[in-house]
């Protein structure tokens, strides 16, 4: 069931299978929540591509979905994602443990609603609007609900469905979630649209505070790659079973899309 | 911690509490499903208010939540409100058993999703821009997606709390959604905007086929005194202790509002 990571793309299904495997749990339940994490994502990038929030034509070089059909049709399919996700995580084929299948599906609401995702998400609209840029650390903040709180739910995953502790899992992908979101940044300014598959360096047209902005391309660079090693020292107590997982940290920072 | 019936609003959570009392659930656990479905049903209303969905500007007699704020505002308070719904029907405060709270969530999100609430949206969003009118078994599986779903789960929830068979309350909802949608149909007709707190004749005028449309104002009420009956039928086995719910359903095709 192990697949290869192909750019930033599937980082959450991916990190629910390996931190599944990493605590024993066959892949044929881990897939359930790998799927609505993935699903829960996908409807996040459907509503944040609509015209009144970031309106983008182009997501993973392919038409958004309201460029391909219409507004009212992506509200629905972002909602309808939404719900799905969280059916997809909680099914009954996830585990056989309806005190795991509970904790997936509160633990996954609250990565993703008004204290996680949507959190971020309003703090990046209100920051468009706002008259000052924001600082590192709101940024820092914005990042941490707005990528990083599923980031998180997805590499904790796997200690959930076992009823293990997910401190080290929580500490590695917190530090991840942020060097996936400053390598985000990096590749805003230095990427290729084709080859990222979605709009590039509008965040600088836009005049928008990112890490690269504030910290300069050399110094977010050596900030992402500290993050990635906080982030494998995290996982210190796996010790080599959780190599995958690691070598995922490293290659978030080195990916071209 | 039984409540009063007003109007239309808030029947969702009525039927939440009412099914809890039949089966014994204290208020206090049922609170929270019923909290939740209302998070639900207001999460629909604020997307389905939308300009590029019903584009209304007045919801409860006050400004729609994007006319007060904007549409991306009311696409995240739309988003954050299904998460928290869902937070709230499974919350660890709503049942001391796991297996209700995993039930509880996945029948949730299976009403509100793609096989329930949306798909009833998503259905009258394509009889807008279709060559013909609905039929009224199209009219009639329309309406038990985007009004039915929500209200057969929060009228089956004190059965699922209590692990009891769900079937009484399952058909005595179905049959009281549908008179529900039949009266809103007639208010449509004969209500005041004032009274009624939203738009009303907005379907006339669009020209959309509506159960009063089809049958006429007369046989729409019989049709609805029918439902009533089926309704209150189907909790024979419950006996008087059903009363409110069979007043509930009364109630429901005699409200101004």
């Amino acid at each position: 069931m192990r697949y290869a990571l192909r750019g930033g793309k599937k980082l959450r299904g991916f990190l629910v299978l390996e931190s599944a495997a990493l605590h024993g749990i066959p892949p044929a339940q881990a897939i359930w929540p790998a799927a609505g994490i993935e699903a829960i994502h996908a409807y996040s990038l459907v509503h944040d591509d609509l015209p009144c929030m970031d309106d983008d034509d182009l997501r993973r070089g392919l038409p958004t979905v309201h460029r391909k059909w219409d507004d009212g049709t992506a509200v629905l399919v972002g909602d309808a994602l939404q719900a799905l996700g969280i059916e997809l995580a909680c099914h009954e084929a996830a585990s056989t443990e309806p005190a795991v299948r509970a904790d997936l599906a509160l633990s996954l609401v609250r990565a993703a609603g008004a204290e996680g995702m949507v959190l971020g998400q309003a703090l990046d609209m209100a920051a468009e609007t706002a008259e000052r840029q924001l600082t590192l650390d709101e940024i820092t903040a914005l990042q941490s609900g707005k990528t990083g709180a599923l980031i998180v739910w997805a590499a904790e995953v796997g200690a959930r469905m076992a009823q293990a502790d997910i401190t080290p899992l929580r500490r590695y992908a917190e530090a991840l979630g942020l060097a996936f979101q400053i390598a985000d940044d990096i590749l805003d300014v230095e990427g290729d649209a084709a080859e990222v598959g979605k709009a590039v360096r509008k965040d600088a047209e836009a005049g928008k505070a990112t890490f690269v902005s504030l910290l300069g391309l050399d110094e977010a660079k050596r900030r992402a790659d500290a993050l990635v090693t906080e982030a494998c020292d995290a996982l210190s107590s796996y010790g080599d079973e959780a190599e995958t997982l690691k070598q995922a940290a490293r290659f978030v920072i080195a990916r071209r899309n």
